[in-house]
């Protein structure tokens, strides 16, 4: 830690992922001040290094006062305490001290997290969390992502690989998901899962499917999730069915997490979430009909996300800056 | 808390269940020294409250010095901090102040919790669950009841209700649950479902029940869980299908919460957990076969608890004298 | 056959059930003209058949010409051409030849046929499948049964026992049915399930099940098929939801059996038909969304059974009726 | 009819399917004794037309007598009685005269039957059928087709669409069918869904995909069914899971028509068949457990197809001279 830091001054988000690496200056409320990005380089991990740290030199260039921490969340399981990558499913990442690397780099210290958790961490401490100590995201997009605070602590679980919460089981002789499991919330409730039904009403025989058909000129593989949500948002019968399918399982998922973890909000996020209430209202309704105690308890907040796709930027430097301060027994 | 009250001293634990309410003597290091029992008062709370005065006073007297501490496990929805009880199902208990009202017929604080969480930390402090951070207790008895160790603080979640393992979602369209909602793990893994399963074998129309229809003399109500484990023992392939069935249950849903907390250690008790491996084979199977990861990370170990009925005691008392602990200043 | 019986003469029917045999004398335009009942003898088959034997002779006297055939239904698994009875669950049955038997008594030859079997018969000659070639009949009372016209003929199958569409599969995991196998339509979409759905609402902790507790004094035993009619009759929201998946489970079973026999029409008769459209709406709404070729075919008609309990008796007549005049060469 | 047609004399049977129209002469005794194959014209109907009249007249060429008989097998949901075809989904047929605009053409009448129902006539005269009344089979291809045979005549049904066995409902929440419905026999038992599991595993984080992976070059796209079919009979474990659980739900389905069909045979054909009993097995395993009236009454025959291929041409042969000897009045 630089000796002239300062509490008042901005921390440093990376997110990495696997196209983009994303990196923001994020002052102590939250705020983005300044933000930069570069393409992922497609070589090996020195280069990806090398990105991150010219990446944190340009950031830092726009700060007045030496950063309050930087942070950095990676699409992968990882061990936060140690800086260590396990495995990263898009990046050519297996078992590195990617904290460290970076580290020396930088000159100081630097904090690494999956990029769902601090997702989530953007939520809790400057999004739709603010004012709760437990709280849940699902994130919707390609997958299904997930990350959860409990008693105003970051899950990690004994391996590092708790809050996988599109991986719920929901059929456990279901589709085969991804993961190479089967029937886990993700392969239901996914954007993914989104495209690969409407494709499959456009390719069938069903009358269902005609303006999805005509959408995409009846060639299936041009149709993406967006034209779902639109083709539901104007009135279309069946987009709306997809969406309120994949609703319906999301809420089922979400009551399932909540009879363990009992939350008292639960975050949606991610590419789907734009579909806003022609996703969340099924998903309130399902998750209202399965929620455990249901009559006996208070029901927990189900909520949009607020920080798009800044929240992992937002709680990788939220992560970073607390984790100084605790360095400096404030925490 | 009494000023001679000494670190090496026991401390008492209770568990107040709907037919009956046991007490130890709880040495530090576990072990029960004394044993206490009394039935549980049909009439009032007052009724309930003085019989729990009582047997902590008889177990006062079994110790040679001041005990360390006293914990009461309760099969309620309730806020441990507060020591305030929302619900019980099967005690005439709703919205009062346990904790204040025993605190002051026996004239010291006392720590109250749910009886599946007391007895997860039974089982973790000296049971099954030694020397791990992160463990899950699924108890498999009547119902199916849980409690959940994370970084080494019992989850309680929001409202409580946190670690109700028995209410993640196997079928979201399958059978009403006991708790009202539909397809719950305890509606397929529960002793209840066992005892149903059975009894449905036996009024069916299949040769397959021959063996259970013989064991209760044609009346399936005369059935129980116990039979059913026993014909298995002796081979009957009904009875081990229908242990199968619930132990690959129990798989599904162990491998569900595991991707929600990813746990070191789960552990399986409760009376079913009696028919050993004849349950949990299937469980280790099912769970393999549906663990987030698998094949990229370590399995978490599935094994049977060690300490029986008396998990729920031996965690009160750990619990009470860890509270006191940490009110000296040593927690 | 008597030298003397007459085309226009009636026809006499039998319905052979667990409790009690009904019998008619049968106009050949489906009237009845005259009933019978007695109990069913609790002994064995010789006292039900001389039972059966006397309540013919009761209805020959009230007939002015000799009748034009005599006809039983009996809820067995059985080969009409045989006039022999295999397996009757709810009768001391077991193969005996019960044509024959009767025959001797009465002094004519009689026709047997499955209880189902025979309403099917019944509904197709004289209710609501007249005018169609194809028709199948599911009865939804204690359990679900039925029966099938194929190209103006019963379906019978190799052993005898097609038509039992109570036992399509509509999930191979799902609960035990009373025939021993798991999920089948019978366990979801019965008169019993009903009940037994009901009670299982009563018994849980849910909020929804207050009017069903309430209607039953809290004793779930006491509940009964006709109050949850009754009760979503009245507008709550539990029974009609009972209903509804009740119906459609019944729409799925019946959109599987047509995508075997493609019927012109769809008959739903049996207790549980009492309710009517709040049956028959969702089941037509699931039967919709399943049927096979949907939008590019006609849909067969879904409509309720005209005769009620009748449809056994005016069925057995008919087709003793018929089976004489084929006897005769007119058929 | 012509006159000098001899019953001795061989029968013509076609074979019309979107890519090739396959031809034959073939004996009384289901013997081939000729084949000639075309293209399908890619255009308009008269091009199909004018293709099958010169395919017959080629084969015509090859008989010494008159033939007794011309037997057309079509794709397509058809009215045999009027000749009439009203959809073929890869064809470009809607509402024609087919049987009577081949007649006109080849100057004698024409039978026209869907192929499935052709197949299922071919196996039942000539092949695996042969000896019993009641036959149903189950052609497992790119899609699951089947044809029923019931008291000795083949099942139409009252719009022409019976017998369509790859749509009885085993999930009716499941994933969407090519016939635009959801969880349909076809949707979890064809050749496609083999495939598409097959690529699903591949593409998957699953160490158990390995050896598919390798097959295919990492080129999920180039995996056929009959890779996964000649892994299995290599050994590799995934491949066997991937036919059991295939043979598993087709067993499922079985079961779900004996229920309503009642069959003495099941016979099983199609692409996916050439696994042999890697499929048959499981699915017997399956039927075994879901079949109505297990241990009361004989269970049906579960085989093989015989005829492969040629089960098309040679049911439509037969179809077509049993069609003229019942003119004759022979039948």
């Amino acid at each position: 830690m630089s000796a002239s830091a300062q509490p008042g001054a901005p921390a440093i988000g990376i997110d990495v992922g696997g196209t983009k690496i994303a990196g923001a200056l994020v002052a102590p409320d939250g705020q983005i001040i300044h933000r930069e990005r570069v393409e992922t380089p497609a070589e090996a991990t020195e280069q990806i290094v090398a990105a991150v740290a010219d990446l944190v030199a340009r950031l830092r260039e726009r700060s007045d006062a030496p950063v309050e921490g930087i942070g950095l969340a990676v699409a992968a399981m990882l061990d936060p305490a140690a800086g260590h990558i396990w495995f990263a499913p898009n990046l050519p990442w297996r078992d590195i001290d990617l904290g460290a690397m970076v580290a020396e780099r930088v000159g100081e210290p630097v904090v690494i997290e999956n990029d769902a958790n601090a997702a989530a961490w953007g939520e809790y401490r400057h999004g739709a969390g603010v004012d709760h100590d437990d709280m849940v995201l699902f994130t919707v997009g390609t997958g299904v992502g997930g990350g959860c605070i409990v008693d105003d602590r970051l899950l990690h679980g004994a391996f590092g690989i708790g809050g996988e919460l599109g991986h719920v089981i929901l059929d456990p002789d279901g589709p085969r998901c991804g993961c190479g499991n089967k029937g886990c919330l993700e392969v239901f409730a996914s954007g993914s899962a989104l495209v690969r039904a409407a494709r499959d009403l456009v390719t069938s025989a069903s009358p269902l499917g005609e303006a999805l058909r005509e959408r995409c000129g009846g060639d299936p593989d041009r149709l993406e999730g967006a034209d779902v949500t639109e083709l539901a948002q104007g009135g279309d019968l069946a987009s709306t069915e997809l969406l309120e399918e994949l609703g319906t399982r999301l809420g089922h998922g979400i009551a399932s997490v909540c009879a363990v973890l009992d939350p008292r909000i639960v975050v949606v996020g991610g590419g789907v979430s734009a579909a806003g209430e022609l996703l969340l209202g099924p998903a309130r309704q399902a998750f209202a009909r399965h929620l455990i105690g249901r009559g006996h308890r208070p029901t927990p907040d189900l909520v949009l996300a607020r920080l798009g796709n800044d929240a992992g930027v937002v709680g990788a430097a939220a992560l970073a800056r607390e984790h100084r301060a605790a360095g400096r027994g404030e925490g």
